[in-house]
């Protein structure tokens, strides 16, 4: 039966690539501050790097500052995405980068709301309201979450990294629930780069599940080390997600390229010491 | 100088209520499941109720299930709620019930669309990312944050009611961070009411700060239980959020007048007691 994670992984396969390209349409880096300018911005990056994409995550916080033209726009950038897909014959997953987190008929709503309004395969969620606030999002297994478990930001460990009197962190606690939760293979975990030992640790207790990966490049993560402390037994397991510095490059095809082939050229390295 | 809380205690005091409405037009309430609809839902509750309602929580799950046309009736919702303020010259602050929780550029970008673009007063956030997360919110001290503290769905415990290594729960732990961080005078909890023994000991944790709550009514917490455990010295620090059974009376106004006279009256009685 297939997963969103089987969808995902071959994907990986058809590109070789487990580069998922961020669209963060920040607004200080678009022509002008309109909703327009933000689509026209996305759509550029999606046609220049999709044959290099495992995925695609635009995160919703830069589109709901256009208002509802925003939520228009986000909903065509998916669109875009499916065009790509259909043009390449090959499924490219959208994951949105939501972090949404509610109860009851709120997560309902927010589970319909990105995988039938807006069409996206994938949602990033925060776990903090348990298992009941996940359970909505999971119940047509080809769509997926990715749980926050280990974020990228400087106070990242204020609650992540607190100490339980089972002597575990709350993040290794939460990747835990996640590989335990996985029944229908549509749960992962968002897991920084920035601190590879801290990678390597959630596999340890997730040897399963995919990981969802910023911090790599403008927010200062290695991506050798990242992918070294991370990747599955089967060479995959990550997606190492890259905005800024695709977006910003002078060409944004090359960029990706680039990324997908050094992810390729670490994971042979790899492969070679064993 | 004036803050989200010193305004809010100006309409409390202004309305004689602790009651907040919950603007929640779940699909299967509607007459049909359209914006139009979910708007004309909030506008009839909103004018019924707004002489008793202390706060209006329109929860932004609602409104997005309903794409862009969703997110222009949510702005619609929060306009309506300023021209009653107008009408009845009391300034009735909206929270935004969106449980929003994100780092740096995107952080600002929601802060931007709930205080800025949308015009809410106030909006609920999740802590698990951490006090950067958080800032962005916090600049203007007239716009306020309610930080999940214990939600009242069945799995809250699953994350919240851990046992840190220093013998607190994860809540607990919030909310003494809660505490500390409220420097201006903007930051808030949200604990919900069914269980009133955890409400009694995150208001020891946490003497001066509002608290947002759910869970009574429709969800079984017990108003005069809740309010005995959670209330502040000066009979103020919480506001008690009903939707539901507000939206499902015969007559809303009648229903929301009901309420703040029993919320009244449990005031009065506890301090009878003293």
């Amino acid at each position: 039966m297939e997963t969103f994670f089987s969808f995902l992984e071959k994907r990986v396969d058809d590109c070789s690539s487990l580069l998922c390209v961020g669209l963060d349409p920040f607004v200080d880096d678009l022509q002008e501050p309109t909703a327009a300018s933000a689509l026209e911005f996305c759509l550029r990056i999606i046609k220049a790097t999709a044959p290099y994409a495992a995925a695609f995550k635009p995160n919703a916080a830069f589109f709901e500052v256009f208002g509802a033209e925003g939520w228009t726009a986000l909903k065509q950038v998916i669109d875009a995405v499916k065009e790509e897909s259909d043009r390449l014959g090959s499924h490219i997953p959208v994951i949105l980068d939501a972090k949404r987190g509610d109860i009851a008929s709120s997560a309902e709503g927010y589970a319909r709301s990105a995988f039938k309004v807006l069409g996206a395969d994938c949602i990033t969620l925060n776990p903090y309201l348990g298992r009941d606030s996940i359970e909505p999002f999971l119940q047509d297994r080809e769509k997926g979450v990715f749980l926050l478990c280990k974020t990228s930001n400087p106070d990242a460990g204020d609650l992540q990294d607190l100490i339980l009197v089972t002597g575990e962190s709350l993040h290794i606690h939460i990747a835990s629930l996640a590989q335990a939760w996985n029944t229908k293979n549509n749960i992962g975990l968002v897991v920084g780069a920035t601190y590879p030992e801290t990678l390597a640790r959630v596999r340890l207790a997730a040897p399963d599940l995919w990981f969802l990966v910023p911090g790599v490049g403008a927010q200062g993560g290695d991506l050798a080390s990242a992918l070294k402390a991370g990747l599955r037994q089967d060479g995959k397991g990550m997606l190492i997600n890259v905005s800024r510095s695709i977006a910003h490059a002078d060409d944004p095809r090359l960029a990706a390229a680039g990324l997908r082939d050094s992810i390729l050229q670490i994971k042979g390295s790899m492969v070679g010491r064993d």
